[in-house]
């Protein structure tokens, strides 16, 4: 049912827990699943230096967001935004489909985060 | 969103794993959102003496079987298949309506390995 890179990145997931003093923080749900996702960003100039998250959601929210995280960190703001979760689970080497709506807590928590990070600047 | 008692069970799950050599192992698919889940039974005469379980669900999921585990060790076979999605999440001072689905994993999960010792005996 699951890729081997999903089970890798469900049972190794990369860039889990939360950084003090974040320059941004974002946090979703998903209507979906009623599940939620936290995501703290590390930025400097116009670089993410650093990327961490936490969430409350399912394996694939897991895998998704590890594999999310470790595409963005040293990328510019505008790349992170470009990045979608279709992309991710490519990267992933696919997800079932009743599992797709897991993915875009990730992208959603990307986004939100850099426009937490918006408002601040 | 979460009780105190869903987010302990979710930080600090127990029972999780697998056992060797288990007398009974259910596992179980979510309709729902497409999770699956493993649980696995030690039974001496008709008292469950050991569980544990592993899934790909969220947070709902493993706080529930968190619990589940808890309240069918050292039962009997009557007493866990007795056991309620419902009463496990009253357990844990309750769960989002929208989460309760994730709790089904758990109960069907113990009912599912029940009926496998059942056919083996
Ligand atoms: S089922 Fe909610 S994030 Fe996967």
């Amino acid at each position: 049912m699951y890729s081997d890179k999903v089970m890798e990145h469900f049972m190794n997931p990369r860039n889990v827990g939360m950084i003090e003093n974040a320059d941004a923080v974002g946090q979703v749900g998903n209507p979906k699943c009623g599940d939620i996702m936290k995501m703290y960003l590390k930025i400097e100039g116009d670089t993410i230096v650093d990327v961490k998250f936490k969430t409350f959601g399912c394996g694939s929210a897991i895998a998704t967001s590890s594999m999310a995280t470790e595409m963005i960190k040293g990328k510019t703001i505008k790349e992170a935004l470009a990045l979608s979760n279709r992309a991710v689970a490519d990267a992933l080497d696919g997800l079932p489909p009743v599992k797709m709506h897991c993915s875009v807590l990730a992208e959603q928590a990307v986004k939100s985060a850099i426009y937490d990070y918006a408002q601040k600047h």
